[in-house]
């Protein structure tokens, strides 16, 4: 497979054309950014180890049934993925009370909720991601309903496996965070990545941080909570 | 019935106990606030026309099959009612875009929406009502499922009717907010009010604002506007 030009360049990643039909590949880069992007920094050996977090978990999630972009790991930081229109909705799941949730509704950090919680923001960084439900969806026409049964229903078994994955590894999943595309044919699939920067996880004895949350509020040790899920998942 | 001791001031009606056994007294007040309470002030006549207006619309939706909290209007400011626990969710429903939905959103004021939306407000002063969606309403045990369901269906139903009821008088129901109350056995009910407080009301010729925006927006004319919407409807 050749990579050829830079398609995009996002916060995190940039995306390449290849020469094969309907594969581009992500390029992981160690960039941080926080607060919609007012935040900036580096995580150093970040982006090896998100993508090949992602590239495990979602080959562990295509055996549960949930279809991904995933086509092949290319290098240390460069994955080969099917290409997707991404679904413009930030798919969002809280299982325990933390961060802009916590602050919002006034619920202490920490707080386990009585049921997960999937919640919608529109994908707009002009907009910071505003916060939408299902009906600003189908209104605005982001996604049809269809689309968004598909979704839920995909998100809901993600949470259960990450959940058991993680706490497996001694680690809580507090939230995280999902990306949706589609094929030329309309089929809906796991797109973007699965990692300590779009994942909360807490140690499960201690509720140490060990996720991006090191970085937006500045605790320090951010590597090495990378690279100790890292560890702790048996990937390193 | 005898009116006896306040029970609570809210920001536009005061709630008062009475000597019959689940029925207390709302007394409409012509106080304005807007913006969570940080903007005051007085509309002349309002508490009047909010009272008379809330109960011929409470009356026609108990023909329509929506379950209200009226009793019997006692006053031109009073009116007994059902007592309900108050649901704290503000539920609210949008068919043409305006106010915080557009700025949140980006979406011109007056573009009509694919479909109508209809949203939860967790109803909390300090919190300033945060938006919510109904996961968070059953993660935060606000409501059950079934009560959810209820209040939806509800809803659809009184905007079907309001649409129909203030087009017939010549204006076009852009959004508004209600309320529902539980009573002693779980029933739930329409309650509080449904007024030019509570509902965007635009002339369908001239798209004029018939509501309280004139009010937050310092438009002027502001007693004119419910003073037209009242006679429009035929309740002057
Ligand atoms: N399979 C895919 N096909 C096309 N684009 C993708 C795919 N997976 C992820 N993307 C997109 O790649 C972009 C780069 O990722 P990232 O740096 O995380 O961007 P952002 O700054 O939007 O968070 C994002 O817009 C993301 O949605
Ligand atoms: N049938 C009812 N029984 C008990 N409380 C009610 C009923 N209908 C409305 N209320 C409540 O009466 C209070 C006074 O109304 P209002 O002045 O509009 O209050 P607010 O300042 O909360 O908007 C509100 O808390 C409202 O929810
Ligand atoms: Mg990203
Ligand atoms: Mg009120």
């Amino acid at each position: 497979m050749k990579k050829l030009e830079q398609l995009y360049e996002g916060k995190a990643k940039k995306v390449f054309a290849t020469d094969v039909d309907g594969v581009v590949i992500v390029d992981y880069k160690d960039d941080a950014t926080a607060f919609n992007g007012e935040k900036k920094g580096t995580i150093t050996g970040k982006g090896a180890i998100n993508n090949r977090m992602t590239n495990y978990v979602f080959q562990q999630l295509e055996k549960e049934g949930v279809p991904t972009h995933f086509v092949e790991e290319l290098s240390d930081r460069e994955t080969a993925v099917k290409k997707v229109s991404i679904v413009p909705l930030e798919v969002i799941v809280r299982n325990v009370a933390a961060g802009s949730f916590s602050k919002r509704m006034g619920v202490e950090e920490g707080k386990q909720l009585l049921c997960p919680i999937l919640e919608f923001s529109y994908k707009d960084d002009d907009l910071g991601d505003p916060f939408i439900n299902d009906d600003y969806a189908l209104a605005l026409g982001l996604a049809t309903q269809e689309e968004i049964d598909t979704i839920k229903s995909y998100t809901r078994k993600i949470n259960e496996f990450l959940m058991k994955y993680f706490l497996n590894a001694g680690m809580k999943l507090i939230d995280f965070k999902i990306e949706f595309g589609k094929l030329a044919d309309g089929t809906i699939i796991l797109a973007d990545e699965i990692s300590p920067d779009t994942c909360r996880l807490w140690d499960v004895e201690t509720n140490e941080k060990l996720d991006k949350d090191r970085f937006r509020r500045d605790m320090g040790n951010v590597e090495e909570a990378y690279n100790e899920v890292f560890k702790r998942l048996g990937l390193a």
